[in-house]
């Protein structure tokens, strides 16, 4: 098996599932219990906390566990938008978000608020001179992902950062769901308040995401309840999840010293292989891009009845985003980056992790020239 | 260790885990890829939502597959709220629900709706009439808990069903957490149109939980996104949890035809230890509630140091639910059912699942002497 898919899943390593097993079987008990059970189950969410925290540059209270990364967009939009309605009631967001940022931003539309989409330019990449533009007195909330997911555009997220230092009331949120230990992105130095994470995305179990919130900053919570995660996210915690996401995020803090420039180079050699391959298209630009996603298209191919051709010699690719595949929609990425439609219909996504390897590349590009030999022999 | 704190949460089934562990790393796909691996974890889901639908007589697409308890909680009572304000703007609910329950709802007063919360009797029971006297023409949600959490008293689920046939406009949700394989429940025969579950409630792993709802009944997504789950609950599928939850819940149900009388007999047992115990007064009525709780208080001691006394022996049990134990808070179930504050904080919650026995009873009991007469000792 070629797994090529690691941007709509990754596959857990397996000493993180061992975590999980362990803290499952051993630690079962609620952290808010009084009793040692509980106490055991609390201090080990406590480690995890410091942990990720310690891993983030940040600290521990400004980390609030979630069941994921949508949950954590929907959790930082909406409960800004919430608690600060009294302060302004525009946001602005991107046209390539994905849809957990721009479906809270629809929601919230229907509830009165005004949302911005910023278009992105031929790249991928939002301009920072559009955001500034696009300010106003009555802006309380500004979204923007780091690593888009269909491209793997990188965002000028220390550049906007900078910007609304001028803008103290402006609440900055970056969705890092792509971007976590793959492209480096210092919080702190980037002004960034809120910032959404997805245990999935690193090698971890799914049932788990980060969402660090700024210390000052305070959001309307969206899971109401039994008050954990300081009062913001209740819910009993899914501590066996927390610890293997905190493992992870080691792990895969520790492989991106060792391993981006490896990534960096997979990446290279993905892009030439492609580039000598007739009737291909790249989309990922050269420039500012994460070294894990290359999007690309086929001359005259659906990219479905492609994406089923490669499975069945083992090879999984993607068409689009996981979650948009299933629509048939063509990227919404690839539109705004003014890419026809009919093009954009035919794109495919390759996205990398640690364990890929250079060997991979000449058998994906041979069962690549196969595929399309024969699918377009079948369209003649 | 004796483990009675099985409302707080409950220790997985370890051939539950096993299905988790299989299925994390066999079928980590994602459920919206095309590929192979996509297509094989859409199956598993699919075949986990049959499997749920099947064994609470419903149907599969009326299965919501969440993050457990809480959010299903908030989705019903939010969704609900918000699709539907047009059509009126008053809630009720009880003054004995969930943190989870309860908290959305003020969270909603904020947002301008009207709640009443509904007293109830001196055993811990909404009382139908009550309930008849406070519906209004712009009543748009009835939420009432099965069993509650704390006491274990079991509210007139049917009873307020057949009331509210006469008011279809009204939608009818019920918190089961507590009643799931405990106390059966007909969801069809009830007229509920949303009900709750959640999946470490029987013995399976935190990250999942399950939102039945009615076919006809629609809700404003709490997470919004990707569209997973009927366009009503995005975020990638936990599959591993979610499969292991449907094996879970198969097995407490199963375990229910077998065990149900050997709970009974259980709790009976437990009632006529603690009656001939000196000082203790008993909470939890009689008749109607549930098998697996029982709640009583001490003279004069308070329940904290009671609860860390008996952990000393590794017995386990609780002063009120998890998450209110650390507020220190009385419980809000036995102030409301009428007991006085003093009292209500020298409360303690034995919560018994199928793999409690009876000879733990004698033993507790011992530990449970020893410890009054050391306390209270010290107190002298
Ligand atoms: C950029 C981005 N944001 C958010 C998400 C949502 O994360 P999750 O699947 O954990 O809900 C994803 C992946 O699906 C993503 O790629
Ligand atoms: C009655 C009741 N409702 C809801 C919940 C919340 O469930 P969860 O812990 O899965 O969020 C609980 C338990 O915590 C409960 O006892």
């Amino acid at each position: 098996m070629i797994y090529l898919d690691n941007s709509a899943t990754t596959k857990p390593f397996p000493e993180v599932l061992d975590s999980f097993v362990a803290v499952a079987t051993n630690y079962f008990g609620n952290p808010s219990s009084l009793h040692e059970l509980g106490r055991k189950a609390e201090r080990l969410l406590s480690q995890a906390r410091e942990q990720v925290a310690a891993l983030l540059s940040v600290r521990p209270n400004e980390i609030i566990f979630t069941s994921g990364g949508t949950e954590a967009n929907n959790l930082a939009i909406k409960g800004v938008a919430l608690q600060y309605r009294k302060r302004g009631n525009h946001i602005i967001t991107t046209a390539i978000e994905h849809p957990s940022v721009t479906e809270p931003c629809r929601q919230l539309e229907e509830l009165g608020f005004e949302v911005t989409y910023l278009p992105v330019n031929a790249y991928g990449r939002v301009e920072v001179e559009t955001l500034a533009r696009a300010l106003r007195d009555d802006t309380i909330l500004v979204s923007v992902m780091h690593v888009n997911n269909e491209v793997g555009s990188i965002q000028p997220i220390e550049q906007i950062g900078e910007l609304l230092q001028r803008y103290p009331k402006v609440i900055f949120h970056v969705d890092h769901v792509q971007g976590i230990a793959k492209v480096p992105l210092d919080m702190k130095k980037a002004r960034v308040d809120l910032c959404t994470m997805s245990a999935h995305k690193f090698h971890s179990l799914r049932g788990a995401g980060i969402l660090y919130v700024r210390n000052g900053i305070r959001l309307s919570p969206l899971l109401a309840g039994g008050g954990q995660e300081w009062q913001v996210r209740s819910g009993t915690e899914n501590v066996a999840a927390i610890v293997a996401m905190a493992k992870a995020l080691r792990l895969s803090m520790e492989a991106y010293e060792q391993q981006i420039r490896q990534l960096h180079v997979l990446k290279e050699r993905w892009f030439e292989a492609l580039r000598h391959m007739d009737g291909i298209e790249l989309h990922t630009p050269i420039k500012h891009s994460a070294p894990h996603i290359i999007n690309f298209s086929l001359d005259g191919l659906k990219s479905e009845v492609f994406v089923h051709e490669l499975a069945k010699q083992q090879i999984f690719v993607s068409t689009t985003s996981a979650c948009s595949s299933k629509k048939r929609a063509p990227s919404k990425t690839l539109l705004a980056m003014g890419v026809e439609p009919k093009r954009a219909e035919r794109s495919i996504r390759i996205s990398l992790s640690w364990e890929n390897t250079l060997e991979e590349i000449p058998v994906v590009v041979r069962a690549m020239e196969a595929a399309i030999q024969k699918l377009q022999g079948v369209k003649r």
